[in-house]
């Protein structure tokens, strides 16, 4: 009997020096460096250098870097009039996978498989996919699009193009915060996704549409999303305590609760659980974040004890709701921080290519024939 | 040390009842019937059917299935537009990637991810690819579209909204041999990546989009265009023999032959052999095809006996040439046939759906920290 390694599961395929996920102890390190330190020192805009890099970037190198983002925010016109006339009520990862599929049309350097314009498509394509996402989502709604601003940091960027109105600085921040933390996370789906587009040589827009294509399944991308369906059932935070209560009586999955990788806490919860903590003490609580915090006092009294935590679509879903994010582009968000994960990964995959072609077993004949039209039954 | 399976050679993930290859033995059956039978007596229509139903249809099933391809060739007036408004000169498989994609936005179906949306979504895609292609390459050289005939074949109408020219019968003909020659080939790299995309639960159209990203590397699709460059290197038929001859003496490796997986015959490439000289026979021999009976027989008579032959590659490029095809789109034809093999194989594979996620080994360091970037050397 052939052993068949379904999922992939256990199988290593690959060498990576970009990030390290230890489950049981609940560690994430990008380059060596805890999640934690990423997250309380760093941007967006670092952490996406250093993996591409491979190293922290000295400022000079940053300021450049950061430069070239803010130079290619602007997209084409051609692609603004390509996301006008995209019909109405699409699924938006649809739209994202069709418009930077598009965008490659456009890019005169597209054909270009070299580190170095890897590395330059990369540049446009992190800074791209901000304006093509709040384009989409304004678009969408029957919404001007708006004009990205220089003067802002990628996050805030993003939520003043999304919104038409600047964030506060503690806005800006939590939402750079949620960015860094789901800039990578080793060999997801959609990475290795990626990554098999990118084995036979194809190039960066093909391999970015894939990852695109992947992520927006429900078994990948979908999760915080799943969270707000949840506050939105609950309806009140007073109504918050019976209604997990009843769940966890009748032994129902709690969307949002545990993680098929971290099985005691998700270190990228914590981080983001504290920071928004810091904005509502701030800027007033949500509806959404009192039930939630109803919601994690009740799992961590209840299951707490068993290492079943609130993991880090519990907070996101959340602070993209507070912070004026449909539920829709949730999704569309999570590509937004981990296209930087895609592209080093992709970019480091292919300096020692192979060409990904695993087998399949068959079980089926083989010794039939051809039978004329006229003489099947 | 960790063993590391490069490129998942060897590594069996499912289990599929397809298509079955053997090698050594230059076997390729289809439902377990050999690919020389389904050259001989089938169409593309047919085999399309046939493996996404997982056996041979009636009449009347085939009947059907071929009046709900032909009402489906015509593609939507806003794609149209689409495919107009693009670029010139662009790679056709981005082309085609964007096109598809696009083509999702206009399905309502779209997000519906049961067998049954599945298949009548395939009837769709394989539909409209030749469509599709047919307007890529019209307007990308400035001509009209052409629209489709509903009273030829799959095959036929292609060559028609192509060219402009109703084919003859033996060109069609010689063009659905090919077609069926390529619609599946067991866990190529392209199936392989629908099969990822198709793992999260993701719907058809991020699947095909997916594998027409992953069949445009060049090690995956692009080795007919290398014969077609040899050929026109070559020149005229009378310079053949010397500049095989010359690449032999050198060991330079020669296009079109030998095979990774076929060690020492491809059952491709005779089928296609003995229909492309049927045709040249009776409507002359084209400069093409007579360069490549003489590089053909230089090869046999030189490696024949070490089970190095033509394969497949080595006469489809002249076959396309000589039905009109420029050798910028010898890809997208590929993608043309393999439609079929890709909506097959996601459709088998989702009903015993498992998400694809192998590891990386983790070779960075494993206890940084964050530097202040004020304190960076």
């Amino acid at each position: 009997m052939t052993e068949i390694a379904k999922g992939l599961a256990g199988v290593k395929f690959t060498e990576s020096k970009l990030t390290f996920i230890n489950g049981e102890e609940g560690i994430l390190l990008h380059l060596g460096i805890p999640i934690q330190e990423w997250a309380e020192n760093s941007t967006f805009e670092e952490l996406s250098l250093a993996l591409l890099e491979g190293k922290l970037p000295t400022a000079t190198e940053l300021a450049q870097f950061d430069a070239h983002l803010k130079e290619n925010r602007a997209i084409p016109q051609q692609l603004q009039q390509v996301i006008q006339d995209m019909p109405r009520g699409i699924n938006p990862m649809q739209a994202l996978r069709t418009a930077v599929s598009y965008l490659g049309l456009l890019d005169p350097q597209s054909e270009d498989i070299t580190p170095e314009a890897r590395r330059a498509i990369t540049v446009r394509l992190i800074a791209q996919f901000s304006t093509i996402i709040a384009a989409i989502s304004r678009t969408q709604e029957g919404q001007e699009m708006v004009a990205p601003r220089m003067d802002l940091t990628h996050a805030g960027n993003f939520l003043y193009m999304l919104t038409g109105t600047e964030p506060t600085a503690e806005q800006s921040r939590l939402f750079d915060i949620a960015l860094v933390l789901h800039v990578d996370h080793a060999m997801n789906a959609s990475t290795f996704t990626a990554i098999a587009t990118s084995s036979t040589l194809s190039d960066m827009y093909s391999c970015i549409t894939s990852a695109i294509g992947a992520l927006k399944g429900p078994l990948h991308g979908g999760a915080n999303e799943a969270v707000m369906d949840m506050l939105d059932e609950v309806g009140t935070p007073d109504k918050a305590e019976a209604y997990i209560g009843k769940k966890l009586d009748n032994k129902e999955k709690i969307m949002g609760v545990g993680h098929r990788v971290y099985k005691n806490f998700d270190p990228r919860s914590r981080v983001l659980r504290d920071y928004a903590e810091h904005v509502a003490n701030k800027e007033g609580k949500s509806n959404y974040y009192q039930i939630l915090e109803t919601i994690e006092k009740t799992v961590v009294d209840r299951l707490g004890d068993k290492g079943i935590y609130p993991n880090v679509d519990f907070y996101s879903g959340t602070v993209y709701s507070d912070l004026g994010i449909k539920k829709e582009f949730f999704t569309p968000i999570f590509a937004l921080a981990r296209i930087s994960g895609w592209c080093a990964s992709v970019i480091e995959y292919s300096q020692d290519n192979s060409l990904l072609r695993p087998s399949s077993v068959y079980t089926g004949e083989k010794d039939a024939h051809y039978v004329k039209l006229q003489d099947r039954k």
